[in-house]
């Protein structure tokens, strides 16, 4: 049967290296992972007694942009985090911030539209763009400039811009002046702008910033996923322009009917789980910490200390210019999975990795250990 | 800010119907709901045992092809209900057979191509479409065929074809004979076919037939919603040809990361809970024959029999050209919510209506109280 052109996109690399790691482990190895941006503990104990407490009722179809206690939820968390006063009317919830990204490219552009996004990037914006006929433009970004795309930086013939703060992979978090310059200049070129905030709430300094606190004419994901330690539970959120709200409701009437209810009450619950979460909070920071000071050790010394989420970005022009080639070496010989940065920027990705923290403490000495030996061998 | 043309798709019908019924039962008054195709019975009880086994696991992300003691489970199903051997590398477990659409139409074809549908038939496919800069195309069916596509209607300027048997609303099944004359007649125009089977396991008298006993240059397309009564946790299934499973596994990756991890422990379960899913069929048996001899006795004399799934679609010309409008009377006069046939054909659904009968028994006899003393007052 006949494929089409635009479901050819590039592979998830991230996930086919936990794929090679999920082998190895089967075969009876140790891994520790360090590829993908996922957190180690469960989700919080309230979600999940809530959901153990509704387990026995038929947890069928919610209403299409989910329960309404769980927008009103959301809402809330804008003014505590932002103190924004934020109507729950303009709050879709979503599987995850995937599903957001399907409903908002969706309802945004039109086939053959280019949408920009900064380089080094979380790589599946590039591949969903490109499924729904979509031409990711990608903006090159300097580490003088923390890896974030600038006003200046904006083609004038791209419909779109995604933006992400905290940035994957790296780290880096955009400034109330930052948005104001890049929502303006976008403004006044007519281009659509979607605010990917997926790791709020994860900071090691400054508060993170939403979009919101500088316009409402911006559409803003978000998800349970890494805050609230809830990745596999497919669940996050979308906050979009009131007139665009009913647009969305009826995109994700169809495309997904509703996010998974039980998930749904687990996610309702996390919300009230704020001392578990900072607790968790508290883990990446001792393991930010512990890599900041061992990676420059064993060798790898190029990095900025990044701002937020839970992963470390190096350049290792220095090591290697086949950062695939080196991710397999590492995960063959150090029994340690790191990410390739081909998967976030296709132009200088042979020549970075990303780590990330997200583990346990005791993993992450682990990994130094290994990496230091393997980098002595090499 | 511009929205795109293509995110303007029309309102999932039902879901309107069942948010106007659920702030009805908000404002105090009593509902029956014969509008929405999902049993009132939770998931079975193995499925949520399995969960709450497992509650307190960190429930990460899976693979992006799903577990893979899932998917050689729905394989075996394969095995158990039509005699087919399958391999389990061709299962691709996702989220709801709602992400199965998106996978399938991004995977086979690119913006600006033609896919043919059966009139009336699942309002989604036309929106998901539609939403993806593709174009469907009605193909308007007969009550004398049963409401299913022959192969002298296809077109020869569409890319695919979507068949559903069951069909909803209709309820109709395709036979081998109709299966193999429909793929023969794809094949030679070189028509990509998307065979969806939502309801297998849902018959009341012939089994059902799946694609895939007449050829493997298929997607079909199945779903843990209706025969395993798990419409909320979004976990369905598809089996696509060998050649197209990387082409899928590096959309999905990106576009879902993978299914709900909750809902894929909870359906693995399911899949042994054979003898509370045959409870449920008998319940559905039931309510079947009772709303096949109570409906022409109050006046909706003009159905076929279904074979399959739970609906029953009449024709309803003689009482109204206003589907809408008359579904919203008789959710506000009788406090029972049904669904107008406009949201399965916009070219004759003003004259017709679907009545679902996955409820519980005593709401179908209930129902049928309210609609007589409707109609009698009408």
């Amino acid at each position: 049967m006949r494929q089409s052109r635009r479901g050819q996109v590039d592979p998830f690399i991230v996930m086919d290296v936990m794929e090679a790691a999920m082998r190895a482990e089967a075969a009876g190895r140790s891994i520790i992972h360090l590829e993908i941006g996922q957190p180690s503990t469960p989700a919080p104990a309230a979600a999940r007694a809530a959901l153990q407490a509704r387990l026995d009722e038929p947890l069928g179809y919610t209403g299409a942009l989910g329960l309404p206690a769980l927008r009103q939820g959301i809402a809330d968390l804008y003014r505590d985090w932002y103190g924004l006063d934020l109507d729950p009317e303009r709050v879709i919830v979503t599987p995850g911030s995937s599903g957001a990204f399907l409903l908002a490219f969706s309802a945004l552009f039109d086939a053959g539209e280019r949408v920009a996004l900064g380089e080094p990037g979380y790589p599946s914006y590039r591949q969903i763009l490109r499924a729904m006929s979509l031409e990711p433009v990608g903006l090159p970004t300097a580490p003088e400039h923390r890896y974030q795309p600038r006003p200046e930086d904006l083609p004038d013939d791209v419909a779109g811009l995604m933006l992400a703060s905290p940035g994957n992979p790296s780290g880096t978090m955009l400034g109330l002046e930052d948005y104001r310059g890049l929502l303006n200049r976008a403004a006044e070129l007519g281009i659509s702008v979607i605010s990917d905030e997926i790791y709020h709430g994860l900071s090691y300094g400054e508060r993170c910033h939403t979009a919101l606190e500088v316009s409402d004419d911006v559409y803003v994901i978000n998800s349970f996923s890494k805050y609230f330690a809830m990745t596999g539970w497919r669940v996050g959120w979308m906050i979009v322009p009131p007139d665009h709200v009913r647009t969305i409701e009826r995109i994700t009437q169809s495309m997904f009917i509703c996010p998974p209810h039980a998930s749904q009450v687990a996610a309702l619950a996390a919300l009230s789980a704020r001392e578990e979460c900072q607790a968790n909070l508290a883990v990446y920071a001792e393991n930010r910490a512990l890599l900041l000071e061992a990676l420059p050790q064993i060798g790898f010394d190029r990095i900025a200390p990044p701002d937020g989420a839970f992963y470390i970005y190096a350049d290792v022009a220095h090591l290697t210019d086949d950062s695939v080639g080196f991710a397999a070496e590492i995960l063959d010989k150090a029994g340690v999975a790191v990410t390739p940065g081909l998967d976030f920027d296709p132009r200088r990705g042979r020549q970075t990795i990303r780590f990330s923290y997200a583990g346990s403490t005791a993993d992450m000495h682990e990994a130094m250990d290994r990496l230091r030996r393997f980098m002595a061998d090499r």
